[in-house]
């Protein structure tokens, strides 16, 4: 064991995107005043060439920023960029001696990075994912934390929450929610490694829970844009977030019996879905489908607002709906349904307030 | 029993402010197509004389709109205003033969209001308070019901949720939650009175958890206010309301072990709290006086920005510190107790973020 042998914890940070970078400057403060870890952090770095012809990844551990992705933001000067994930020619690597390892890419890269780590790391090694985009398939949910586990043979837990990675980059209070399955002391040991004075990190045992949280506040943030822009105001738009709150914890239910209740007024519950119904992009781009009387289609708007990227919040409405006609729930997610209807055209953007009749008792 | 006898129920509206005349025009909506219910709403009008020289009562009567306290919103035709209470000389009277009392005045007049009614109305008589402004003291919270109950021997249900009057006297879809104590015939009476197309209304058994959710969450909108003068991004603000959410919770637990958690998904909890933390005075008045850092007194911003009415959340931010520390509760809900620290100048604004340090698991 680690911990009898007195054996530092290593970290590699998996990814080098924006809120990756942020996830190292947490760490990185973490991991220099604590001596249960080692003081270096290795980032991962998917090497690309800047407009000046340097390398990221040198720019990186020559300035200590991320001139691309996290710019003007000092990383800690123990944090090194690598471009090298899982060399088997050199010998300096990523992921080598690492027994601490936090994926942070684009969630369409895990499985690629997934294989090439396979045979490359020893079992005893813990993950956590930070990584949003579980998918809700008709065949059964697919969370990144379990891609990565079955992968690699390894423990995943998960990081969730209200965290604009900017926002924490200026050291601005956050609060954060690790979910893990069993390994109490390494949800701990993940806690200590992530928590700093601004940003307050709480673990729950309930790793689905959190990562459904993640993924679902989207498209109830798609909900919320149609309300913002049909001008509907502050009743109509709480109204729609609690509906979207308790669909959220019903549907998480159905997939995973071990979901709990308390886990939706943890960050990543509640407090995530306020800061993602009221800022972030899945809310403009819905507002302005709604403003434009849903006469603009959202692939349109996507190309448009996004570059041409997709709405996490739509393509995760179009798999729960799945979800829901394949095992007749269309009825018991009304919210949910009207979303994706109201997204492909087939109802008006006004049905997203009719879509709730009076609850009598 | 009224129903076998098939004897039709009687509203009487107690208030003609601007929640009580929305109030009268969702019931009188209803009661004029639902058979169980008499047509005619009676609502009774503390009378005042208009710049006109005309009385307020005598205006709605002619006008069928409020023109002081819900201008240029139709009331119903089968609403009447009545400015005599409970007249022991006139024959008709606001009560008279009413057995459904919606009590919706400002809180100071319940205790009036309530004993010009003893004796005058029989035992069978159901009342559901519309009245925030439940005290919570020291030697034990003060719920409006209660008093209503106590006063008139009769059951008394609350209505509480995210309901901004003015945008539910325009018809855009809002919830209310009904908190009841044992009778759910009754609860199922009032929600079918209330309920609208535009009007969800839900009833829960927790007449205490609704009531003490309608006061707390003024207490933390006065947070979210610091929070938005302090310029702190959504992170923060969506940290802080998730906090106030749990400490709104266990607080209320302590007072009353009967309060549910479901109590905080419904409107009355997480809606109604997000509605006042991103709308409302408290928290307009609170973000001012952060912005001034603290320098001018919340008693001069009152006067200034109230017309030197009090600032609910500050009353029960005091209210609620004296019960924390006679309890020695203090360590436990450092939100709560940061506020109060900080509407009294004994703190600085920004410790509002520092009142909650990283919770290792």
């Amino acid at each position: 064991m680690r911990n009898s042998s007195k054996e530092k914890y290593k970290v590699a940070v998996l990814g080098s995107g924006n809120w990756g970078s942020v996830a190292a400057k947490l760490i990185a403060s973490n991991t220099l005043r604590n001596n249960d870890f080692h003081g270096e952090v290795r980032m991962w770095v998917h090497d690309e060439i800047l407009p000046s012809g340097e390398k990221l990844s040198t720019v990186i551990n020559q300035t200590n920023v991320n001139v691309k992705y996290l710019p003007g933001v000092k990383l800690g000067k123990n944090v090194v960029a690598d471009p090298d994930l899982d060399s088997s020619v050199g010998k300096i690597f990523a992921v080598r001696d690492a027994n601490m390892l936090v994926f942070v890419t684009p969630h369409q890269f895990v499985d690629d990075v997934c294989k090439r780590l396979v045979g490359k790391i020893p079992g005893d090694v813990e993950a956590i994912s930070l990584i949003k985009g579980m998918e809700v398939k008709v065949e059964g949910p697919r969370m990144i934390s379990s891609v990565i586990s079955e992968h690699l043979g390894v423990d995943c837990c998960v990081l969730m929450g209200a965290n604009i990675a900017h926002e924490i980059a200026e050291e601005k209070f956050s609060e954060a929610t690790i979910g893990y399955r069993v390994n109490t002391e390494a949800a701990k040991r993940w806690a200590r490694l992530f928590s700093t004075p601004y940003f307050a990190v709480t673990a729950v045992q309930d790793v689905e829970g959190v990562e459904v949280c993640g993924t679902l506040k989207n498209v109830v943030a798609i909900a919320a844009g149609f309300v913002d822009g049909l001008n509907m105001g502050m009743n109509t738009k709480a109204a729609i977030i609690r509906i979207g709150l308790n669909e959220m914890r019903a549907f998480s239910k159905r997939l995973f019996p071990s979901v709990k209740d308390d886990t939706f007024f943890e960050s990543c519950g509640v407090a995530d879905l306020i800061a993602t119904c009221f800022g972030g992009r899945n809310r403009k781009v819905a507002e302005a489908f709604a403003i434009n009387g849903g006469q603009r289609a959202f692939k349109e708007l996507e190309e448009e607002m996004l570059k041409g990227q997709k709405l996490q919040g739509v393509l995760t409405a179009e798999e729960v709906y799945g979800v829901l006609q394949k095992n007749k729930w269309l009825d018991l997610f009304p919210l949910f349904r009207t979303i994706h209807e109201i997204c492909t055209g087939n109802r008006p953007v006004s049905a997203i307030i009719s879509c709730n009749e009076p609850q009598l008792a």
